[in-house]
C-alpha cells in the first residue's frame, strides 16, 4: 500500500533491477523529504498534494477557485499551520522575511557545532504547493483583503534577528534597503508573525550583543567564539607570564593574561530556557572539544549567567532550578541573579579597537564595568510591531467585501482588539481576531486569525509564548479550517511539559504529571525533539552529527 | 594490537562493559579524526605523537631540542608537508592566512550543496603536535633566519580568495585591518605559499567576480545561485508575458521576464577542471533539485563558459576534450571559446542597483555586452607577490647564521633565483632554494626549500601546477627531512592523471596509461577523491552526503 502510493507521483514500472531500486528508493527519499513528518497520514496524501502543486500552478493569472488562506510569518505557527492545511481545500500563500522554519530547541546546539546549521532548517518552499513571498508584512487592509508586503531577498538580513532601534522607528527596514513593495489578496489571512527580541533600552546591545534566534544568529555566535580562541591562542608562549612579563607583552602589542582572561569571558544576558541551554552547551564546547586543541587557554575561560530575577529558569520549580544552579556550579559556569546590565560597548582600548573586546556596565550602585568577548542576549520578548500598527487601523464595522465602500451610509468604525496587559492582538477562543465593538463584546473578524506569540486568547490569557503553544494553536486551526468547522471546537493547550539541557549529558524535565532530571531527562530530551515537526532529511541528519559529533568532536573550521 | 596502540594515550582499563565499549569507540574516533588518514602506520604512529605533543608544550620558552621547520601556507604542499614529517625529529610551525586545509577538488560541490561546506575542510589546529600562527608571511630574513608575519585572524577575509588590485598595491591587508606584526625564527623553512588569482587585468572582476578558492568563496557563490533564483520567482504571476505585460511589470517595478533571463544567466569566465566542474555541478543543481522547485524558471536559466583558448580542458587529448563538449551542448550549457572578457560591472540600471545583475563586456571589434546575475571567475594563477618580495632581497652568500654579521669582511651578496619564464622560485631537484652564485651554477639554500605552486624546479621546469604536484612535493619533501636524507634521492612526479566531472553523472579521465569517459570514470572519480589527503571524520561525511543529497536532493536554505 505504502509502495502504491509512492509510486503513483510518476509512472514508474516497478521493476525489481537494482537500477530500479535505487531510482525507487530515490523517489521515496525525495518525495518523503518535502513531506510533513507524522509518517503514514501524510504519507498517504502525497497523491493529492503533487497533484495539487500542478493544479495551482496551471491556475496561476486565472480566477481562483479555491479560497486563498495568506500565512504571515514562517515560524512555529504560520510554518505548521501552512503544513497542516489541507491543500484541497485552500490555496496556500506564506509571506515571510526568512525563507525557511528554524527548529528553535536544537539552535544552541549548533552555535557550538554540535549540529549542523542545516540540520535545523526547514526551506518553505519545500512544502509542496505552497507559495511563498519572501517579504515583511506591512500592513493589512481589511476591508479590501489585502496584505501589503516589503519585498526582503538579502538573505543575510533576513537570517539574523532584527532588533528595533530606540523609539522604534526605521522598521522593518535596515538603512540603505529598500525591497519591492506588493500586495497579496486573501480571502482568510492567519498574523503568525511572532515577536520582536526585548532589549529593555539598554545601551548598545543592538550594536555589540549576539541574539540567538535565528540560524545567521548561531553562525555568527560559532565563528566569535572559535575567533576569540585563534586569537588568544597567537604569540602565547608563556602561560604563567608575571605581571612584568604581561607588560613587556603589552609593550610589544601582544595579548596580555588579563587580555585572555577578558576577551574569553563569556557572559549570557537572560537566564531562561535559550540562555541557560546556550551556556551549557558552550561549556560542552570548550571542555570537551576547545581544551584538547588549545590547553593553555581554558585556565582564562569563564562563562555568566546574567539575570535580574532572583532564580533562573523561571517556569520550573524551586527543586529542578536549584539542580540546574546547583550542576552550574560544578562545572564552573557563574550564575548572577539579582543582575542587570545597564550598559554594552566596545572596550575603550586596544582589546576593544583590534579584537572586538566589550565592557558591560552592571546597573548596580558602583556601576562595576567587567569585561567580556561575547555577550548572548536572551531576555525576552516585545510585541511585534506589526501588532501596533494593525491596532491603530480602524475599519468599517460592516462584513468585510471585496468592494470599496460604496455610497451607502458609512457603517460605524471598528478597529483590532489588543490585550491591555501585553498589548498583543486578543482573540476568541476559537482562535479569530477580536474586534472593539460599540453593542457587541464578542465581536470578531471572520477571515483574520491570530496565533503563536502575537496572539492572546480571551479565554487563556495566561498561555506561555512558547513553541508547544505555537505549534498546537497552528494544527488546531488549520485542521478546523480543513474540516470548514470553524467556530465548532475550542482550543485546547496540552502541557507537554518543559524540558532544558544542563550540559555534561544532563537536562530537567517538568511537566504537570511528572519531573525528571539527569541521565533520564538528558535521553527524552534527545528523543523528544527528534520525533517533532521535522522532515524525514533533518530526522536523519540530526542524530547523524549527534553520532559524529561524539565521536570525533566538533568541528573547529571557521569561515 | 589495533586496540592496544589505540588505548596507549589515555591509561584507560579495558572494560568490557557497553559503557567501556561505547567510551573506547568515542576514544578511537576522536583520536583517528586528528591523523592524518593513510591508516595503519600512522595510527601506529599515535602514541608518539600524543607525546610529543606534551613535550612541545612544556619546552615553550625553553631552548629547543628539536629543528623547528616554519612552513609558511596551508594548502596541498604545506599541510601534506606538516603532516608527513616526522614530529619525534622536528618542530613544525605552520604560518598561513587560513586555519585550515581546502580539499579543492570537491569544492565546486560544497558551491552547489552536494557537499556540506565542512566536510571538504581539515583544520590545521586538527594536526596533533603542529603550533600554527594565522597570518600573511611578508619577509623572510635568509641570515637571521627568522620568518615577518603579519596576524590574520579576521576569518572572514581569510577564508576567500584574495584578489590583488591593478598595480599589485595593498598586499595582503584589506583597507581597515592591520594585523600584529610578529617573528617567528626557523631552523629550517618551506614555502608553501601557492598563488593568487590572475585577472588579467579586466576591468571589475576583482570587485564583481566571484571566484572558487576557498570555503568563504563557494558560500558566498551558493548563496547567490540560490538567492537569485528567489529574486527572479517574487511575483511571478505569468510565465508567458506578452512584451506589452512586460512594459506593465517594469512600470510596477517587478522584474520582467527578460529580467529573469539577465539574472539567471550563468557565465563561468575559464575552460580549465574548476570552471568545467563549477559549470558541471550547477547544471545538476538547477536540472536536479532547482527544476522541481522553481519549476517556471527554469527556461530562463543559461549557462556559458567563456575561453579565450580554442578548446576547453587543455590538459585532455582531443577526443575527450570533445567529448565534454558534446556533453556539455546537450546538456544545453554554452561553451564559448576564442572569446575573452574587457570588463565586467554592475548593470547600469535598476537590475544592477537592486538584484546586483552584472553586464560583461566581450573584448571583440563590436565590445559585445552580455547580462549576467553570477560571474565564476578561474582562468588560472599568478605569482605571489611574496616570491617578487623575496627575490629582490640581498643576502651575503657565506652559510647563514643566527648570529648577526660580525665585524669580518662582507662575503658577495646574493638572492633567490627566478625562473625567467614564470617568475617563481627555482629549486634543485631536491627542491631546496637555488640562488644567484657568480661562481657556482648549482648553488642552494639549505635550509630554505620550496614546494607546490611558488617553485620551479631546474630539473623538470614543466611540470603543472596541480594539487598532484604539490602534495607529491611535500610528501617527498617530509620523507627526506624525516630521514635526514635531503639530497641523496631526487623528487620524480608520478602522474596519477586528470579527472574533470562533467555533470549528469559523467566525468572524463585521462593519464599517461589510460583514458576513460562516461560512468567508468565518474565511479572512478568519486571513489579516487575519498582515499586522498582526508581525515578519517571526512571519509564518512562525504559519502554520507553523497548520499542524502542524491535521495532527498541538495539543501536549498539559505543565510
Amino acid at each position: 500500500m505504502l509502495l502504491k502510493v509512492l509510486f503513483c507521483p510518476t509512472p514508474l514500472s516497478l521493476n525489481m533491477t537494482l537500477n530500479g531500486t535505487c531510482l525507487a528508493l530515490r523517489q521515496v527519499g525525495r518525495a518523503a523529504s518535502r513531506l510533513p513528518c507524522r509518517a503514514s497520514p501524510q504519507l498517504l496524501g502525497l497523491v493529492r498534494r503533487c497533484s495539487i502543486t500542478t493544479s495551482a500552478s496551471n491556475n496561476k493569472g486565472n480566477p481562483r477557485q479555491k479560497e486563498r488562506v495568506v500565512i504571515l510569518g514562517s515560524g512555529w505557527a504560520g510554518y505548521a499551520f501552512a503544513n497542516t492545511l489541507d491543500p484541497a481545500k485552500y490555496e496556500r500563500i506564506v509571506v515571510s522575511p526568512r525563507s525557511h522554519f528554524v527548529f528553535t530547541p536544537l539552535l544552541a546546539s549548533t552555535a557550538v557545532g554540535t549540529l549542523e546549521f542545516r540540520s535545523v532548517l526547514e526551506p518553505v518552499r519545500r512544502l509542496s504547493g505552497v507559495n511563498f513571498y519572501q517579504g515583511w508584512a506591512d500592513d493589512i487592509d481589511f476591508v479590501r483583503k489585502t496584505v501589503r508586503a516589503e519585498a526582503n531577498t538579502a538573505d543575510d538580513l533576513a537570517s539574523k534577528t532584527i532588533v528595533l532601534p530606540a523609539g522604534g522607528g526605521n522598521y522593518p527596514k535596515q538603512p540603505g534597503i529598500k525591497g519591492e513593495v506588493f500586495d497579496v489578496s486573501y480571502d482568510k489571512v492567519v498574523i503568525a508573525c511572532g515577536s520582536f527580541s526585548q532589549t529593555f533600552g539598554v545601551d548598545g546591545v543592538r550594536e555589540h550583543a549576539h541574539f540567538l534566534r535565528d540560524i545567521g544568529d548561531s553562525r555568527r555566535i560559532r565563528l566569535r567564539v572559535l575567533s576569540l580562541f585563534e586569537q588568544c591562542a597567537h604569540q602565547r608562549t608563556d602561560h604563567n607570564a608575571s605581571a612584568a612579563q604581561d607588560t613587556e607583552s603589552r609593550r610589544a602589542g601582544h595579548l596580555t593574561n588579563e587580555d585572555r582572561r577578558s576577551l574569553l569571558h563569556f557572559a549570557v544576558v537572560g537566564g531562561g530556557p535559550t540562555g541557560i541551554e546556550f551556556a551549557a552547551e558552550l561549556h560542552d564546547l570548550i571542555y570537551e572539544d576547545l581544551a584538547r586543541i588549545y590547553p593553555d587557554l581554558i585556565q582564562f575561560v569563564r562563562i555568566t549567567v546574567y539575570d535580574i530575577a532572583p532564580k533562573v529558569l523561571p517556569m520550573f520549580d524551586k527543586a529542578l532550578s536549584k539542580y540546574a544552579t546547583d550542576h552550574f556550579a560544578r562545572q564552573g559556569i557563574n550564575v548572577r541573579t539579582k543582575t542587570s546590565l545597564s550598559r554594552i560597548r566596545l572596550a575603550p582600548n586596544d582589546l576593544g579597537r583590534e579584537h572586538g573586546g566589550l565592557t558591560l556596565t552592571l546597573a548596580d550602585s558602583d556601576s562595576t564595568e567587567i569585561p567580556a568577548g561575547l555577550v548572548v542576549w536572551s531576555t525576552g520578548l516585545m510585541a511585534n510591531p506589526l501588532i501596533s500598527r494593525l491596532a491603530s487601523k480602524s475599519f468599517p464595522l460592516s462584513t468585510p467585501s471585496s468592494e470599496p465602500p460604496s455610497s451607502e451610509p458609512p457603517s460605524p468604525e471598528s478597529s483590532l482588539a489588543l490585550d491591555p496587559k501585553t498589548h498583543l492582538l486578543l482573540t476568541d477562543s476559537h482562535l479569530r481576531a477580536r474586534v472593539n465593538h460599540p453593542s457587541d463584546p464578542h465581536a470578531t473578524l471572520d477571515d483574520v486569525f491570530v496565533i503563536g506569540d502575537c496572539a492572546v486568547m480571551e479565554s487563556q490569557p495566561h498561555l506561555p509564548k512558547t513553541a508547544q503553544v505555537a505549534s498546537q494553536q497552528a494544527v488546531y486551526l488549520a485542521k478546523q479550517l480543513s474540516a470548514r468547522a470553524v467556530g465548532k471546537k475550542t482550543f485546547k493547550f496540552r502541557n507537554w511539559g518543559t524540558l532544558t539541557y544542563l550540559g555534561g549529558w544532563k537536562a530537567i524535565h517538568q511537566s504537570s504529571a511528572d519531573e525528571l532530571k539527569g541521565w533520564v531527562a538528558w535521553v527524552i530530551w534527545r528523543g523528544a525533539y527528534l520525533t517533532k515537526s521535522m522532515s524525514l532529511r533533518n530526522k536523519i541528519m540530526v542524530p547523524f552529527y549527534w553520532i559524529t559529533s561524539w565521536l570525533f568532536g566538533r568541528d573547529i573550521s571557521r569561515f
